[in-house]
């Protein structure tokens, strides 16, 4: 059971119903949401100790956040209440042929107005075993982006190991109007883990890798290896999308040394697929904190990620046996 | 930007909710709907100036028909209200194996009851480029009938293109008492453009079409193309139905010269099949009225019929970046 | 038209919505449910006269089991009221990749509570044709045990056709702390009907059968007919699960002389697999009162399972030309 | 326990959600209805064996009807099906100082079409206590009248009790093009027990009466008892509408030698008004088949009428514990 | 029918469920809202041809508002788009004792950052008979600011009448850091119409009315007369609040020379009271464009106020009729 | 902020959908409830550190029980897992004139089956500044009895004060069958704040008051303080329920020297009464652990008691300015 501080923004999701256009009918079914709130509420299921560290308005909407943290176990003493708005985002799900949409809707969020004198990351991480973080953090403006340095850097002074998950979005970083590059590269130098594929490392090292499939991917790790000294663990999955309902997924994970890949595995009949690159990161750190080797690791966080799509919410409050009971197959109701 | 005067009946649809029979529970979603009128709303979608024209019941329900139309901007100066009932149909839609259900409830309507002396053809064709109907309207009796008959005659004389959809409803026809080939006939005579396939040219000219897929596409084609000399354009789908939740479905459009004819595409995760045959005669009128050539044509509709799919309503009020979305793959979330 | 006794605990399904975790929202849907009752609502719709035999508390949640079956048309003159609770279980359905999940609440239930001195067997048998009961009634006590065993005696004195379906739950067994082998084989000996496959055979007699597919499952059928010398008809399904959506199933009937087995029928797009067992007892009772060959009976028995699928609830009220849709192919909406 | 025929149509009513406009959003829910089924059903949750006579379409919708008889405990035995279809009404509920409003959609139905060779009333009446029957039925069409007519003499002719509800509802008489005094004499003629207040008395003798509250009252039910000496009971409410959440109820009860009056009670919180009029003939025959005196009897009248006001639907499932529990006072959560 | 040029800012009002805390169950229910949207809609279903002239973001968000304006017949020609973002408000009703809650998240919507020169005056109210505007413009910023003013200057040289609601809003007024007078009083000086109480003016003049009740109501709307000699009306209601669920309520208008006041109306059932000033300010516009009286105007004021506390969303859309119906009394079930 | 340790059961409460009976539909609304948590969740609200002391089964319906504290900011430390069933409550909410109906189902829950042993008293109660329990824990049964003696005599010993709510459900006592007197007695001894009006002093002392309203109260509060020396608070209200939707409530609380007392407020538009009592207590507790004087804390309490009402489910999550706001009036909605 490991204390992981997850640090990044929080935000409410407004989700139309299945088959409907947004706002077809006026309905609208809010979650609570957030890429490492996400891993934290996913890391409480597997029966860890995480913290999240994040700043909410201080009106209803941050408290309902905090609410549905508490529910899944989180805890959210590092949380601080400010002004600035809540963070929104509209989601349209697909259905079929009908492709899924997201309209954000987080400028001068409390989260993204913050700065690095909001966080005492010395108490922050007090006792904490891992740091979990986005590359969203720094998407979404100076102060987030310092503050996410500052944890960064304290983590790496009091040993607490680094978690990070690039995360990209193309169009925050164009609204941000700054090089990724060198907004991440501090950060992922911190890391010891760190989540993404090939064309992740592709813009964060300027340069293609021309490989093709598995070998293309080994070819970036070991780039990235090489550019990040810091970094142990990369993972990953590739996503083909047949139609929104149905995608196959696999997953991969490389050390230094050596890496284990998943087989692609179909997962029809979404129900939702947002959250679930979250639920992949909080598999692979369940396997690493547990001292897992890489196949069972992988094997972790590709459960973690298909279980996820069969869920409404951003939420995979799945537990051990929900996974090991994916990876063994069955499925038919257990009576 | 085309103007399109369409004509027809406007109904209520009654929906069970997904799952369930009809009344299992007590709860219906209604939709406004009407072969004429979803054309109508998804060419407006697509950047047309459609207007309705119709006969509505002077009650609440006609209302709703006019507030939905003007919702999704379609004109409705051209539809007068009167004696009657509103249209009615209950849907039970279908679910895996378990087909979906129909059962109409339009006897007495406004629109049935209403004959050629309420429609001034020459005020409502007036700066129109087009003229789009189907042969439901002659189904109906003999009012609607006199009425498709005067819109034709007038639009033909000022010049007005006419496209016409067969739309055969067996069930209709056996009520109405008449022989369809006969109050067809003189409509198409009229047309440039008809939505139908060798079965309904089967029944129109009463001869066999006896070649294997294209080929026989390809006869009927021609065989409608000799016998109704102002036809230019022929459009119609193959549907293939595995279950209520995946169809397999592909499109063709003949002009007297050529042909396109997509590939078979797989819609699965039906949503809501009702409305798709409109929304091909949409997105084939869009590729028509903006000169298109005839894959790109044939490829608009076979989008707008695939992604009304994924829908609830009859409606398909898709845009032309949705169109092109479909037709270039992808459908994972976009953020 | 047979009059058929059916015999068996009623309880209350509470499901949580489709997509959600039991409780993630606070909705619940609540339908009546029960094997027996399960059988005799899917009786009723296909014509037959069923009676439903079974003790319910006196509370509205008793009358709301009574109010389901008699909107069903299935006959409560036999049920009795008496102390103790209603049996729930808890439901939640799976999606794609997360299994379904039942949770069982149906401990010191009225029909659990019940005795052999609470069902006057003889008047409760008087112009049945057929008695149906199934293997849930001995695993849930010492009374349902007497009561079942009365009621197969009575049947057999009286010369009323007994269907037994195992219906294995090993959890139940593991509470009751018996062997079913001693409590289900007197039931079954009085059988005429029996509904189980090889593996629920082995667990009677004792015994692996090892031969592959179809072979092991006419070896565990000749088996059984030698132990259980009244046994006329033996009839199971094969379930392969490819995930919570969707399924493949085949179905066969065995008599002593000869058999019959479907194709595998894969069932995509699945609603609520419950009660989809019941459903196919059902179809094959159905076939066997109306004296069809086995062919027509196996094919009413896979055709009342698989539509189940397709519909919330764990009953199947799905008629004769429903069954004859589903064996003709089909399935897009009918006008 | 008495055995009653009621007979009258059946109808779906369609009512927008709380608060909304119809179809403001596009939900609706639907009970089954009818003046005479409402108080057939109230009639068997008070313990008498009602038996419903009506003539429903073979559909889906004519089904329904019958499941929500069955499921209530009314007998369906009286029930014949033909063409035509399912008379309907939509309803939008009114809100605090929005008044209700209903929509009719009840032309061509099946029992509107049916004539008096559809119901063979010898066998219909057989055995039967009472015969209750309303004044909608003679507004409905000549055939309902015929059989209204044919079923009352032959309840006289076998001493079957006769109750008749005037009900009058103007816009159907108005449709109907003729005096509602012709038609409704002939019926009330053969009744013991009428239904209606001193304006439906004024309208069928064609005089006014000239007192004030319960003196005119009293005045008008003596000139029914002398125009019609078969009525040995005349009951009526008096309704005030402080506005659609709050009425103001009494009701009377009129012998030809005596009378009852209760006082007026206040019915704050209404959920669903209609059908209110049905309970409270379900409760006044409940108490004249029960023997009980004036005084009860209009207490239980009084009492079903305004429990109905707190349930959605035309239906009043409430029981003799229900009644005399709201004339006892009380009201708080019984726990 | 008047021509009514509504100029404000338009927003999505996301609602909790009733009897709920925002976000305790996670639904939402969504209207479309804003001061002078609101009485745009009203206007037209009372029979005027308002027009809308706004700025709305270029999103889906933005789509809804104007479709939503355009279901009710507003015109849409006057609405430009840009970037910036949909302005919300998360409203909790109240419920009894529990009182209702408002959140508001307008900042930096595109309308707050539109400017004068967004809107070209003299095309958007070429025609226009009246310009009807509110005191929320001022107060969202410099840009609506100056846009008021140049509209109100333009109809003023163009003849074109002006009504102005003073919507007093003390939040966004001390969020704007500026003095209301000094932004209020050159958009007054321009109107004809003024909607606001004795507290509003009191604010506007700088001074207090000592008087009691109505004696002070018309003390200030003399001294509001006297300050602003192009003022011909001031009209305004008087508020009561017993509950959530029941308020009491009178309206009043003045001219220099007299005056009408109503009687205060209970208002109990409230279903949702937000809106109800707007219902009011069409109610009383649509009596000055229809010449009417003092009387009457007032009285149709305060019907369509009454009105809208039964109906959920911010929109009135009730007509004439409904207006007459509430002023005759009644309120019962019509059939 | 005080430390109190909340000991009692948890259910879940299965409610009907406002308007209908239990089932009606099949919809059901679940909220987590038992008298002794929702007070926790109250006083978390209000700004204390309560910690829930109960036992749950160890199944999902447990683990859901355990989010809503945690949601609530309740500390769930001192609950532990076991066998036995999650204790249920089946609720049809009254309407109007139709009273609210509860259905328990809790035997065998398994908090009903723990014993002393279950609980390690001074650990649970190791820092807490009050014990606060109801005589709901007696009337479970054997275990429960000695655990709650078990937690009062350790409290006293610790010198943490001890709070009482007499909560008399006299079927649960009738079940239990034993007199309420000889169970309840020893609890209250060790308490030092009493939750009781005259009747459960009645009850308890096995004597009548023949006072008439406050002075019997006081009478009672008299006898009460001589027979518990250690009682220093005795808090109770007073209910007229008019009907479901009204009520009329006043509170008072008594010191062995003096007492406060409310005035009688009226309730209307009651959403959800259930949990009102415990709000009460949570206000009173508010109050004394703040020290605040008898009138303010009266106040607390009905506040908090008459807000419940508006308010679905058993929590009652308010506020220190929601008391204080409802205390000054007002109740219009705050922009």
């Amino acid at each position: 059971m490991a204390r992981i501080a997850c640090f990044g923004e929080m935000m409410l999701r407004l989700t139309a119903p299945p088959g409907e256009m947004m706002l077809q009918s006026g309905h609208l079914d809010v979650y609570v949401a957030g890429a490492e709130a996400n891993v934290a509420v996913a890391l409480a299921a597997l029966g860890h100790r995480p913290e999240m560290v994040t700043r909410l308005p201080d009106t209803r909407l941050g408290d309902v956040a905090i609410e549905q943290l508490r529910r899944h176990g989180v805890g959210v003493g590092g949380i601080s209440r400010g002004p600035g708005r809540m963070g929104l985002y509209f989601v349209t799900p697909g259905a079929g042929p009908r492709p899924p949409e997201v309209l954000y809707d987080r400028r001068d969020s409390s989260f993204a107005c913050s700065g690095a004198g909001d966080y005492d990351w010395n108490a922050l991480l007090d006792g904490a075993d891992l740091l979990h973080l986005s590359g969203i953090n720094p998407a979404l403006g100076e102060g987030p982006t310092a503050a996410a340095n500052a944890a960064c850097e304290t983590a790496a002074a009091r040993g607490v190991r680094v978690s990070f998950d690039a995360n990209h979005r193309a169009s925050l970083w164009e609204a941000r109007g700054a090089d990724p590059r060198d907004l991440l590269s501090p950060l992922i130098r911190q890391a010891e883990i760190f989540f993404g594929n090939h064309r992740d490392i592709s813009l964060l090292l300027d340069r293609p890798f021309s490989g093709e499939g598995p070998d293309r991917r080994r070819e970036a790790a070991e780039a990235a290896f090489a550019a990040f000294p810091n970094l142990k663990f990369i993972a990953s999955t590739a996503r083909h999308v047949d139609d929104a309902s149905t995608h196959r997924l696999a997953a991969r994970i490389d050390t230094p040394e050596s890496f284990a890949q998943t087989e692609e595995e179909t997962v029809a009949g979404i129900v939702d697929r947002i959250g679930s690159g979250d639920a992949f990161a909080a598999g692979i750190l369940h396997g690493i904190c547990s001292g897992w080797d890489l196949e069972r690791t992988v094997g972790a966080g590709l459960a973690m990620a298909c279980l996820k799509h069969g869920l409404s919410g951003d939420f995979a409050p799945f537990s051990e046996p929900d996974i090991e009971a994916f990876l063994a197959g069955g499925g038919d109701v257990r009576r």
